[in-house]
């Protein structure tokens, strides 16, 4: 099996969706952007033994490269619509593509994005890079440069259990509920899409609640404060780690893709999405934590590839 | 130095190109498509050990990722816009980082593309990803699937030199002007351009003459037969190599980046570039080769990453 005969029998499912003009099979791929929108563009790149522990599951790491950049597409308030992958692989084994193309396919017809084209070469680790094209009203995609003092610092869903489901893998007592958010992230599309137009700025959390909200303050000229006490926590991370360790993965452990955004007023209607209030907007550059009313001092800035 | 500050030092020019809304920085980029007009959508990567040796100049390799891209949104028949780039790094190091990104930003500046995006991770192999986004008048994009039996079949420069200069360097004689074919290829954007609308197929080169020509007949359900004589070969070549081998490098070897095109009547005037005509398209699946107009044998299909 060459990678023309690879692409052929695992990604190429001739899918005729909306936009797509020429899809996999030529030197590029031809699409036709909806009239009068903008497009967001984002990249990114899974590593083995970096962003995935070795012999991860080839269906979670299909899915995993496609939401861990449907987080981005959600963090700027847009529609997902077409989607390249490259692909390098240590070898064509059947059975592990086979599970690596449900996992992919599986992401992008749960979130509607065609996948158009791609580059398949052979490589000594696996590496995996998504390219997904968004679309967005004029002037409404979100970024992380809105935020102003005295903005109301939110978070969806609950944080930390991405961080701990790993740790469990690598002290040998993993937690599957935990595990499964790092393995199955999922990207808060529709609800970055309802904050379009409301939220002053807004990030995805992939490399840590501080870190990340560090960077939004950063962006926005401002600073942050947060109350350690309305973190939310989910009871599984409640249930096997003390609260120290708690905090630790809910503030410095990245792979949560929930999404962190700053408004003045209420935010719009979850649904079943939990949307947790946890601090402030300062003018006070940095993140600060407080516990109990006082200021504690907290050391990691999340993960850093190159230190 | 973390990979923010890396992305900041490196990579963000600022770049206030046309079309784009938000660039490096964000989450995503905002783009503002040309109203009207189609997208052509590619994605390439060169991974260190498959696609370029180790210890590869760095600046060459920041122009290489750049224009390897650049080769099928030629063959495509479209206009070059806006790039993203997944980088997977050993090391963050000074000195070849400044090398990568002054070949990256002079092919971007060269072929009139704007960086807006991307990710730097850590690995343990040097692996680049370059996604181009370019632009084409609706329906006039270029395919592998329009040749018809009897069109007469083209290719851009000469074909071989790249492999020659690669082969040079692994036999340790190596020879500047080849490997320079090799290191730095000329992508054919402006000449694609004129073909758009005039040729009824177009491949790049990149994995051979005959591997490659061979997939646009299969693409337009027809066969191709070519005059071995008529091959466009440069005095480098035949300077350095015998007749079977210089024939091995212009039909088998990998990586020229030239053009390949079918049309009934005259190709567009090529201005300074080379343009050759080396056969005919026909009804009979293959490729076959005519040396002095007996047919002869050709073993190798191209590089293929598996078999």
């Amino acid at each position: 099996m060459d990678e023309f005969e690879l692409i052929r029998r695992y990604f190429d499912r001739a899918a005729t969706a909306d936009g797509v003009v020429i899809g996999i099979g030529d030197d590029g791929a031809v699409i036709e952007p909806t009239p009068g929108l903008q497009q967001v563009q984002v990249i990114d790149t899974l590593v083995e033994g970096v962003h995935f522990p070795e012999n991860f599951n080839p269906t979670d790491l299909g899915y995993r490269v496609v939401v861990v950049n449907l987080s981005d597409i959600a963090a700027m308030g847009a529609t997902p619509r077409w989607m390249t992958l490259a692909l390098t692989l240590t070898a064509a084994d059947d059975e592990w593509l086979t599970g690596f193309a449900e996992g992919l396919h599986g992401a992008c017809v749960e979130f509607g994005v065609a996948l158009i084209g791609g580059d398949t070469t052979s490589g000594e680790r696996i590496v995996g890079t998504v390219h997904i094209t968004g679309e967005v009203e004029p002037g409404k995609a979100l970024t992380r440069a809105g935020a102003k003092p005295g903005d109301r610092v939110f978070v969806t869903g609950t944080v930390g259990d991405a961080a701990a489901g790993l740790d469990g893998l690598r002290t040998g007592q993993p937690v599957k509920t935990l595990f499964n958010r790092f393995s199955r992230p999922s990207p808060r599309v529709a609800y970055g899409r309802a904050l379009s137009g409301l939220a002053t700025a807004v990030i995805d959390l992939s490399d840590g609640l501080l870190g990340d909200l560090g960077k939004l303050a950063e962006a926005s000229g401002a600073g942050a404060e947060i109350e350690l006490e309305r973190l939310p926590l989910s009871d599984d991370l409640r249930g096997h780690y003390s609260a120290d360790e708690q905090r630790r993965f809910a503030l410095t452990g990245g792979d949560d893709y929930e999404l962190c955004f700053t408004m003045s007023g209420e935010p719009p209607d979850p649904g079943i999405l939990q949307v947790t209030e946890i601090g402030r907007i300062t003018s006070t550059p940095g993140v600060a934590c407080r516990l109990d009313g006082e200021l504690v001092e907290i050391e990691d800035p999340g993960y850093l590839h190159f230190q």
